[in-house]
């Protein structure tokens, strides 16, 4: 394995020991096991686990296919819809289990790390500045009241999803991310 | 100190370092060092570092003051309100650290451990099933629009909190507790 495949192995690695275990119980051992690579070879690559979790951080968010959000084929709500409903596949398929990366990492580690804290924070901002624009092309639309505060509705219905996720895998069911559609599409963007 | 009050010490020391570290951060050590008490006191008191955050569940729910919702001194939807505004403090005059155990347990554990999940799935469910006992009664009272499906309204509303909670760390403002306040009272339950 060359030097940059290698990496690639570290980083994917680490992503997939992070989304499914969590960062305090992924130790750097797991991560080169799972990778395949030598034990030492981690550090050639990474300066931490944290480093590594950044790393994860921008992996997770490119699996987010964003841009069902930007393209413009569909009216916005339609295509927010479609964004939570893909979304929602992953967890609703796979047995309940993982949620969201961003929000574990915030949850776990967002009191005990700045870097992490900050890029969970640059995540959520990212994405809801995102969902803020396809709310207010929706409003110019007519689609969606125009008294709506469309900062606060979106960074809401960023927060509403991460707690939907943990709130799925207590439940083992679909549940909560039923409530969550039924709440935000037919009552708070009614 | 006696037998009891050592298991005091011990639960309520496991309840403060999970609470404020996680559960995979938090050794048996720190929970024996944060208690004052001799490492190998723990396993006479608990079976396992489980065991204590089960306990620790227990004890956060006790600090969540269902009273408030449950009395019937004020308007339905005035008492929920005062209920997440109790919540809040905890976070907002913090200083933006430990959130809520519960969802901290389930987005970080309930995935790994059986027990912690059907906790953290039980405390979610009574949680919201006296939110709903709210919303009924503003319903009731000719308070709430009468259509709207209270169980799952409730369900949504306790998972937005467990996701308002994570922004607010990750973002060490109360902008996100501002935008669920905003929009659970100011547009779902208008």
């Amino acid at each position: 394995m060359g030097r940059a495949s290698k990496r690639e192995e570290i980083a994917q690695a680490a992503f997939q020991q992070f989304h499914a275990q969590g960062f305090n119980a992924t130790g750097i051992n797991d991560i080169t096991k799972a990778a395949g690579v030598p034990k030492g070879s981690f550090y050639n690559h990474f300066s931490s686990k944290e480093e590594s979790a950044l790393e994860a951080l921008n992996r997770y968010a490119a699996t987010m296919r964003f841009e069902v959000l930007t393209a413009t084929d569909r009216p916005p709500l339609d295509r927010l819809r479609a964004h939570f409903e893909f979304l929602s596949r992953d967890t609703v398929e796979n047995g309940f289990v993982r949620g969201c990366l961003v929000g574990n990492l915030g949850a776990e580690v967002a009191d005990h790390s700045e870097e992490i804290r900050a890029a969970v924070k640059d995540g959520f901002d990212r994405w809801a500045a995102l969902i803020g624009q396809v709310l207010a092309e929706a409003q110019e639309a007519g689609d969606l009241d125009g008294g709506l505060d469309v900062r606060a509705t979106a960074l809401f219905v960023v927060s509403a999803w991460e707690g939907t996720l943990i709130a799925a895998r207590a439940d083992k069911s679909a549940a909560p991310v039923d409530a969550f559609f039924r709440t935000v599409f037919d009552v708070v963007l009614r």
